[in-house]
């Protein structure tokens, strides 16, 4: 388990008190997840919120802090022989309480006895996504099930959020190892990706990286030839000429902050016309969008921007017509790009969004918009220095879709319906990049990743092995 | 998704009603389980039950069957527009239901309605094992929280033991390609197990496997030079010379039945004399037990048997003393095997592990001991023509139980405690294979996976890829 220095961790704690006022903060860690039976249980993932305060990557424990005296408790059962013998030598409470700075620890039954003696109106508790942690609110708080949710403090909701969104530079080097080990497996799939070839060979080999690293991936891999498919995790198709292959995947560091990348490349080794089309497309989109990035631009205004590079190169094509503002405006862009631009990224790959992607996402100035496509956004707030963000544009053609667009004639004063024809296989397209907004404008994260057409035709071309 | 006829479904749903009386039996399927948000999931692994009565390998989805009319119903919500953008075409609720030949399907509402009308005392279901389906049970049936696991219908547990615990051809030939997987798995760590190979590279290439097919381990593999960590979950040491690696680790078929296989190989590609004297040792202790296997003789002895198997072995190596049926009987073998020979296996790995250990491995005529050791044997009663099981013995050197008993000098009438130091970083072994009990006797499932001394010491010497 590798941890900050204490100092971090007290220094957070800190300044999340000094955000509060009265009663005691209560941050429950995860519990193991059962798959089929209690103890057969997925790869254990630490709540993201609970790392952040303390970095403590087991389970079973949770946060206690007390606004009127400071103090900060470790909380859990201790280890005894029996799990010395299944489990092997593990540090203490107390051990891991001392190396995070807290106070001290608290067992189960003194954390139960000092929240039911606090009172739940008088307890902070952030909402809970797991049935595990819901039913421990009810269980130590006393809160029904039906308000657990509800119940959840929006002003801790809300100084975690402003606490988390702004990465310090040792988040930001965690997410830069992240994004080395997402290289490896993105230049992986560039060079197996050859007719003949299954998605699940491809992943095989992805995962291979993944694991030989000891670390697990920020996200389901989403490895596919039909791109089109916004989240598709089926890996039971077979490479052929002609196709592109869409990978959206990245690792997360041994610190459990995330990369998401995605690439999409030809099996053919080159694109065909129509494919480099759509996919310079989506690059200037990216391009523009990275362009625009800098403190104070809301995210909402860069997506449209991005929006409206792509309805200019779809009226080249003859895809789209008429005026790419009023387009933009109706969200006619959607029927190619139905998703957001980008989200936070951090410990989570939607960063914090346990919390409520609009409490992360939106504010008082921005809201969320109601229209298909836009409402997708997850991010649209105005950026401050110290964001990390995804820029991830992409062109689809989801025939589903169309046709019901189609049939209703929706936006057809800006869709070419009838051009659509020669696209219906084509699947999708995506490219997607990871910034930190800095005083300047923005910086990428991580080691740049192939992504120009020449760069991908060349590596695609080569064996990989006499590279 | 692979299905099995939809006849088979229908039969052990008919079977299972003729074993219950009134009411309704209500099955839920598995939710996806949140990672470190709500839509951040874990890989989707269904409930084994549902998986027995329906085969559909799909979220959200559950199964009334109504014991009046005989009618089983397929439960959920239907796919929408935005589901085929974002996770592609499915197969529609009565399109499934209809391939699982159920006489209909029901909302989720709809479904509510049903329940709620019943009552809960006319509703039987199965101990949830899953936050989100305890919460479910709650709020469909409006149990009390802390009442959801003690209200399960012992009934209904009972019937589906019943049923479950003796396999059809069909299910066997499920275990049998999940156990060639664990052959190939296996056998690439033999080949990889070379001094100066961390743990996590081995690991990584057997996951490439798995990933390969498109299936899942069974459970969380383990694979360490520490074996005598029983549940060693961590892969972060590097192999040296002179050491032994456990590897604990099986496949899934794509049908979700389980493979089990442990190998013990040295580093050295040769056993060292200490080593080949343990080793050998647990080899007789297995080849004993499976001699014994048959329909009739309870399972907890033939453990007492590979227990004396092995203390008569380490009576030789002069590490036990005294008579070894006392010795077994006072349980000082358990210093050296400190768990079970084994359990069930089927959909789960260990099988209906989710209905109670106790119900599923001991009954009226078997009762689980309170010894340490005999207490950690998941199966204890009399076997049957079609129980499937794992035989495991091992032996390991667990230096702080060593400590603890020698401090109390526990069982020193049968431990020479003064000739275990030369065993300190022993570490430990364990061999594993699983069987079918047959009228004759018993038969090995799957392939054979080498473990005989001499076919171990060849393959680690070999060079993969001139093999």
């Amino acid at each position: 388990m590798k941890l900050f220095d204490r100092v971090v961790y007290q220094t957070r704690r800190q300044a999340l008190m000094a955000g509060m006022e009265t009663g005691l903060i209560w941050i429950q860690g995860n519990e193991l997840s059962p798959k089929n039976y209690r103890d057969n249980t997925f790869h254990f993932r630490q709540d993201s919120n609970f790392l952040y305060y303390c970095g403590i990557d087991q389970p079973g424990l949770s946060l206690l802090m007390d606004l009127a005296s400071g103090d900060t408790f470790l909380c859990g059962r201790d280890i005894t022989l029996d799990h010395v013998i299944w489990m092997g030598p593990q540090r203490s409470l107390s051990e891991l309480a001392e190396q995070t700075g807290m106070s001290g620890v608290l067992s189960e039954d003194a954390l139960h006895a000092m929240l039911q003696a606090a009172g739940s109106a008088a307890v902070h508790y952030l909402p809970p996504y797991k049935g595990e942690s819901i039913l421990k609110v009810h269980a130590y708080l006393g809160v029904a099930i039906e308000d657990v949710t509800t119940k959840a403090s929006d002003r801790l909701i809300e100084t975690v959020v402003s606490q988390r969104s702004i990465k310090e530079d040792r988040e930001l080097a965690e997410m830069e190892y992240a994004l080395e080990l997402s290289r490896d497996m993105h230049l992986e799939m560039i060079y197996e990706a050859k007719a003949g070839v299954k998605e699940s060979h491809i992943v095989a080999k992805i995962m291979e990286i993944v694991h030989r690293h000891e670390v697990d991936t920020a996200y389901p891999v989403i490895l596919s030839v039909r791109g089109e498919i916004l989240h598709n995790h089926h890996h039971h198709l077979t490479l052929q000429d002609g196709q592109l292959v869409l990978g959206d995947f990245g690792a997360e560091s041994s610190m459990n902050y995330a990369g998401d990348i995605t690439r999409t490349v030809p099996v053919a080794s080159t694109f065909n016309s129509q494919q480099k089309d759509i996919y310079q497309s989506v690059l200037r989109a990216q391009a523009a969008a990275i362009e625009a990035l800098k403190p104070g631009i809301s995210y909402q205004e860069v997506h449209l921007l991005a929006a409206k590079q792509m309805v200019l190169d779809l009226k080249d094509l003859g895809l789209m017509i008429g005026n790419a503002d009023e387009a933009v405006a109706e969200g006619a862009h959607a029927l190619f790009f139905p998703h957001g631009l980008g989200h936070m990224i951090g410990l989570d790959v939607h960063d914090m969004e346990d919390l409520g992607e609009d409490k992360v996402g939106y504010d008082q100035e921005v809201k969320r918009s109601d229209q298909f496509g836009l409402n997708a956004l997850r991010l649209g707030r105005k950026l401050r220095v110290g964001f990390t963000l995804t820029v991830e544009p992409g062109l689809y053609f989801i025939q589903p879709l169309i046709d019901q667009w189609k049939s209703l004639k929706r936006c057809d004063s800006f869709i070419n319906y009838d051009k659509l024809t020669p696209f219906e296989n084509f699947g999708g397209i995506r490219i997607e990049d990871n910034y930190v907004i800095t005083n300047g404008g923005s910086r990428l994260l991580g080691p740049s990743i192939p992504k120009q057409v020449e760069e991908i035709e060349f590596l695609s071309g080569l064996d990989k092995y006499i590279a």
